[in-house]
């Protein structure tokens, strides 16, 4: 970094607030993808003014800005691809306000999932689309990526709970969008529009959250087939009975053998398993719901149910779904993981498509997610430091994403664009939208200097 | 309408699918608000390459287009201030698919509500946001003014069940949006800038709608308050108490003395009605709901309770409600019906301030509206032939937004800004953010030709 922009950036940040140790740009180089670029320095912010001064900065003298929250991204969103300025936010980690009454919470973008959870949990409320990676994500990042998870099929994803927004423009204006009412349809729809937007429009620094009651009562089963194609029947039919449970997770065989091998939980080796958890305020609502499913079930061939009994029981069914993505990620080098979403009718094809496309390119893909919204994460696993794995990883990826599209489904339900998916833009967009986000990219950061080279925007 | 233009729509659209008829023009010169004013011509069109082909001409010619549903938006967003071409989507009313199992529809925008209503209801499926003119509103304009409605403190609004969009530009270009997935976070988020734009950034020919299963089981009752304080109480407890009611209705003293005035329903003359439904797929669900609310009712010294025992009942029970805006849209020879939306905390002081704001400018407004979300509907009644009732009208108004904001709510909950709230942006929303929204209008529509002069924008 320049001698006299670093002055500038410790002028506005302090000397404790600035970094560009290597050690720390190590550190900053890498978010939770395959992706790696180290900054050229890093900045902890306490304040939107600081943001703004930065951004004015940044912005006069061309320099990029990486947001950053807790680096839990998939996609490489946090990752300084063109080196430049990583804006740390995990230090605006205040919860401004809690009002139960009227649903709402405000809070600053570097508050941790769970630290909201805790605040909420005394008065029965939460805060629903929990991406499962709650005890360390940032909500800021939740927000900027639209995260979704567990809950998505009855709940919805982040989207659906921000009201509204203060964020810093690129040119160091602060911006409030939305409101703090549960409704309100004044002007256009700025503040989903920066939901999702990957850092790239602007610098979210605090929202109003929209909470829920947290339901008191869940019932929990887990059902085993051997048949893929039983498996998805029964998923389709559950969306037919008129019950949205409020998780439907699947767990495919490579992803059960995987566990099996690394874990003493002894799973069923079958080919799918799927785990249900219905909830609402009696016991009789969970359990109506939870015996329309184990019906579906049984009409589908399933091999076993499991139903828990107490809460201890519920814990331990969750334990293979919850296991899974750090048991994957430990018996390779290297993976990916992906989050292909198809129409939930696609799920049997797309699933029988990913074993395809392994078995082509030689390849290991275990898949698990949420079959409840079609969101399924086939995870592949190689070894990096072997160019031929490599090559076939990529090959498939690219498999993937096409049958995605091909089935009727996005090439990301919940963990981004990012520098990952970037080159199959093309794949899902008409041009005409792929035109107007390059346009509204340009409208709001002219110089492209926030989160440049993700999302496939153009320069 | 020029005769070289009309000679070019006609070549478009047909003869029979063009007018200009003084009847006609009167028809196409009103909404449901206090606003009129004739367009040039109206046409009638039936797919989207008609309507690129018309904006393509009227973008060259720099002719107002302003999209029209049924006209029943309460803020004047169909009502060609500037003359022009009405684009009529009435006859784009086709339901082209419907997929249980995906829950999605796929509708065209003249699609009405009751007719995706009727298709969706055998499978026990419904579509949430219910904007109470079901029968005559279409699903375009629902989307285009993000429609809100009875059942929002539960279900929210339409934005919410928006998956993508085929919108024509100004320029004639056809855009498809979004996916056919639950969840998708693939670029920037078009499809819900679309929603609630108010036909001003594009024209929305075809919608992919998520769809929900109708919990089977409701429980209703009706709660009489003399006492504001104590009904607005009861609101916020509700609130707290971890339970989200499927409707929680508010009516006002002067709409209850109007609709005695003008049915038989005879109710008791009470301060405040408020009206509660909760919903499940069990009877145990929805009475353990419903017991929860009449605790709270009784803690705060409700006068009576009375409770459905049958569906006929609950339907009695519903009249009221039903049967305010009709009622009080008769009484005088003018109206205007507001919507202003509160945190839920402070309905109390909202409706206070409705009386005093109506004594002070000695106007009669009669109040209802939809308290599990804050949305009030203060129906301003007046003598549009004295000009001392409309001053005192204006001015009401005026109020009105000032404390909704003064409160922390916004101008309109789900009625859009249109003409009637143009005025008043700039009391709710942040410079920086009116400035942005006239660059999206001006990067969607640099040469303003789509329903210019509504919403505050920026010519």
């Amino acid at each position: 970094m320049d001698e006299r922009v670093k002055k500038a950036l410790i002028d506005i940040v302090g000397e404790e607030g600035y970094t560009d140790n290597l050690i720390d740009m190590v550190s900053y180089s890498y978010d939770a993808s395959e992706h790696r670029h180290r900054p050229s320095c890093a900045l902890w912010v306490e304040s939107a003014e600081q943001v703004s001064e930065i951004l004015k900065l940044a912005n006069n003298e061309l320099i990029p800005v990486i947001p950053r929250g807790a680096g839990t991204g998939l996609s490489g969103m946090a990752v300084p691809i063109r080196s430049g300025i990583v804006l740390d936010l995990s230090h605006m980690n205040r919860i401004i306000s809690i009002s139960i009454e009227d649903r709402m919470a405000v809070v600053q973008a570097g508050v941790i999932y769970s630290e909201l959870e805790k605040a909420l949990k005394p008065y029965g409320f939460f805060f629903p689309p929990d991406p499962a990676s709650e005890t360390v994500c940032t909500l800021g990042g939740n927000v900027i990526t639209n995260a979704g998870g567990l809950r998505g099929a009855k709940y919805g994803t982040t989207r659906d709970y921000v009201l509204g927004l203060q964020v810093v423009l690129p040119d160091g204006r602060i911006m409030r969008t939305g409101s703090k009412t549960m409704k309100s349809v004044s002007g256009y729809e700025l503040t989903r529009l920066f939901v999702g937007s990957e850092g790239t429009l602007g610098i979210v620094t605090e929202m109003n959250l929209k909470i829920n009651p947290r339901p008191p009562k869940t019932s929990t089963s887990l059902a085993t087939f051997d048949d893929l194609r039983d498996a998805g029947k029964a998923v389709s039919e559950i969306m037919h009975s008129g019950i949205i449970p409020s998780a439907l997770e699947i767990l495919g065989k490579h992803t059960i053998l995987a566990i099996n091998q690394n874990t003493d939980l002894n799973l069923p080796e079958v080919e799918v398993m799927l785990l249900v958890e219905t909830d609402g305020y009696t016991k009789e609502e969970t359990d109506f719901q939870m015996s329309i499913v184990l019906d579906v079930f049984k009409k589908n061939n399933c091999r076993e149910i499991k139903r828990a009994t107490s809460k201890e029981e519920a814990t331990d069914l969750w334990k293979a779904r919850k296991t899974a993505y750090a048991v994957l990620a430990r018996i390779m080098t290297h993976f990916v993981l992906e989050d292909i979403t198809v129409p939930m009718s696609k799920i049997p094809e797309m699933l029988e498509g990913v074993e395809a496309i392994a078995q082509r390119n030689n390849i290991r893909i275990a898949t698990y997610g949420h079959a409840g919204d079609g969101n399924l994460h086939p995870q592949i696993l190689y070894d990096g430091y072997d160019p031929e794995q490599v090559k076939n990883k990529e090959a498939a990826t690219a498999e993937l994403f096409k049958l995605s599209i091909d089935l009727g489904g996005t090439l990301t339900g919940e963990h981004g664009i990012g520098l990952s998916k970037a080159p199959f833009m093309k794949l899902e967009h008409d041009p005409v939208a792929l035109d107007m986000m390059s346009s509204i990219k340009k409208l709001f950061d002219p110089n492209n200097i926030l989160n440049p080279g993700k999302m496939a925007l153009k320069d």
